[in-house]
C-alpha cells in the first residue's frame, strides 16, 4: 500500500521574492503536478503561494506546514494545512517530510531549511539560492539547477532513492 | 479557494486498542470518508491505522502526524506522511490542524491530544475514553457520542462553525 | 560529575490560578529551595511565578520554558528564562526536564502536562488538581498530597528513582 | 529582578571538532564564564561538551537542550539538562534562547543554528565557521572573531542590546 504512495518534494523560499523568483517557484509547481508528485511547503505567501498555485492549476495535491496557530493563515492554494503553532521550528518538518528540497531564492528561513535538509541526507536542489563554504572550502552539496524542469527533473530523481524498499 | 478545503477530523486513540475499540475507529474512518472528510492522525498502529484503513477504504484522504524521523513508520493506509521528528510533541500538530477530534479509548497519549485540544477550543467527540474532573466537579466537555455514525456526524457539525469565514 | 546535578521538580498550575491555589505553588517553591532543588515551569504568571517567587525568596535556581518568542514574556523570578517559540507543545519540554511533577490545580494546559508526564512515566503530585477516569474506572496515577511539604517530600522521593544511574 | 538576569550565550559547533576547535571551544566556555554569562547549548559532546567543560572550571552556569527523551545523554559539564524529545528542532530552541551567539567551526546542524539565529536577529559571532552567499554576493551577517576572547567580548557586547529594556 505504502508503495502507492506519491513522493512528495518540498518547495522553500522567501516570503517576499522577486517576480522571476516566484515566476520559477509557479513553474516548479506546475511540473511537480504534472509528474504526478505532491508538493509540501511552509504554507504562507511568495514562493509558496507561487509554487502551491502552480501544482494546484495542475491538478496537484498541495500541503502547508504551517508556523501559527490557524489555518487562516495558509495561501489559497494550499489544500491541506496543518497547523504546527511551532514557529520556525516547524521548518524542520517541512523538510523532514519530503523526499527531495528545491530551494528557489531564499533569505534565513529557507538557509534554515537547507541546512537542516542537508543534515538529514535529504538531497536539496537550488535555483540561484544560497552558496555554501566553510574555510575557505566550498561546499557543493546544493544541487544546482538551471530551471524548473531541470530542478524538479533531479528533485524527482533523487527522491526514488530516497523512498522506503518495500 | 479555502472555501473548497475539505473539513479536516482528527481520530486519536491507543496503539494498542481491543478488538472492539479498533472495529469502532474502523466505521468512524469509513464514515469520515463517505462525508468527504480528511482524516488525520498520529500516523502509527492500533486505534490510528484501523481508521485509516476504514477511510481509504471509501476513498478518503489520509494523513498521519509522525513521532520519529522516518516516513516507514507510518501505515500502510497513511497516504501523506508527514515527519515530524518531534516525538509527543507532535500531538499538538494532529489536533491543531483538526477542526474536531473524535477519541476512540485511549491512554495517556490520547488524554495529552483530548486537553490540547479543549485548551485551543477545538472540540473533542468521545467514544469510550476518558472521563475527566477536577476538585470533585464533573467536567463536561468532552462530548459523548453513542457509536461512530453518532461521533462523526457531531464532529462534522461542529467543525463547520470552527472553519474560517470567508 | 553529573552525579552532582541538582533534581529538577516541575511545578505546573494555571495562568489564573486562585489566591489559595497561589499560596499553595509558592509554598512548594519554597520547600523545593529549601531541599536543595532545581524548580522548571512554564516560565508565566499564576501558578508558575508564585512558585518562582517562593523558590527565589529561598535562594533556588528557578528555569522558565516559555511558550513565546520572548524572555520579557517571563515571569520576573524565572532565573533563566528558555525561549522556545513553540507554544504549548513546550508543555512537553517542561514535564520531560523534571523527575518528578507537582500539579496544583490547573485547567486544560495543565492536563496536558499531567498526561505527557504520565505517558513518560514521569511521577504527578497532585494537590486539588485534575482526576482521571475511563470506562468509568478510577486511574490512580496521580498521587495525591495533603499539603506543599507534603507534595515536595512524595516528588524528592520519587525523583531519586528517576535520575540515571551513574 | 529581570534586571539581574545573567548574559546567556549559545556555543555552537560540531560534535565530532577537531583538536583546535575543541581547544577553542574550551577557552570560549571559560571566558564567558568569568565575564558572568550563562552558557547555553545543545547539551551533547565535540564543541558543546568542550565549551561546558570550560565554562563549568571557572564556576560558570551550563544548560544543555538535549535533543532526545532523556537526560543521561548530557554532556558531564552541563548543569542544568533541558530535556525536548523534539530532536532537531532543539536547534530553535538553543539560539533562541541566548541574546548571542558563538559559532565555532561546525556542521550542519550548525549551520541550522546560525540561520534560525540570524532570521531572528540574534547576532552571530563565527570562529572558523561557515561563510555564506547568495546569487555570488557575499553575506556578512556573522561577524567573525580572531580568537575566543574577542569572541566572547564581542557576544557580550552585542547581547547587551538584545536584552529586554526594563
Amino acid at each position: 500500500m505504502s508503495g502507492k504512495r506519491k513522493k512528495i518534494i518540498a518547495v522553500i523560499g522567501a516570503g517576499q521574492p522577486s517576480p522571476e523568483e516566484a515566476n520559477t517557484a509557479e513553474e516548479v509547481g506546475r511540473e511537480l503536478a504534472r509528474q504526478g508528485a505532491t508538493l509540501i511547503c511552509g504554507g504562507l505567501g511568495g514562493i509558496m503561494e507561487a509554487a502551491c498555485r502552480g501544482a494546484s492549476s495542475e491538478g496537484g495535491l498541495t500541503i502547508g506546514i504551517l508556523p501559527g496557530d490557524n489555518a487562516k493563515m495558509a495561501n489559497p492554494y494550499v489544500q491541506v494545512p496543518i497547523v504546527t503553532g511551532m514557529g520556525y521550528a516547524r521548518n524542520v518538518v517541512v523538510v523532514k517530510s519530503a523526499q527531495a528540497v528545491i530551494a528557489v531564492g531564499g533569505s534565513y528561513g529557507t538557509l534554515s531549511e537547507i541546512a537542516h535538509a542537508l543534515q538529514n541526507n535529504i538531497p536539496v536542489i537550488g535555483l540561484n539560492t544560497w552558496s555554501l563554504s566553510k574555510n575557505s572550502k566550498q561546499d557543493n552539496s546544493i544541487i544546482l539547477a538551471d530551471n524548473p524542469i531541470d530542478a524538479v527533473a533531479k528533485a524527482l530523481n533523487l527522491a526514488e532513492k530516497q523512498l522506503p524498499i518495500e
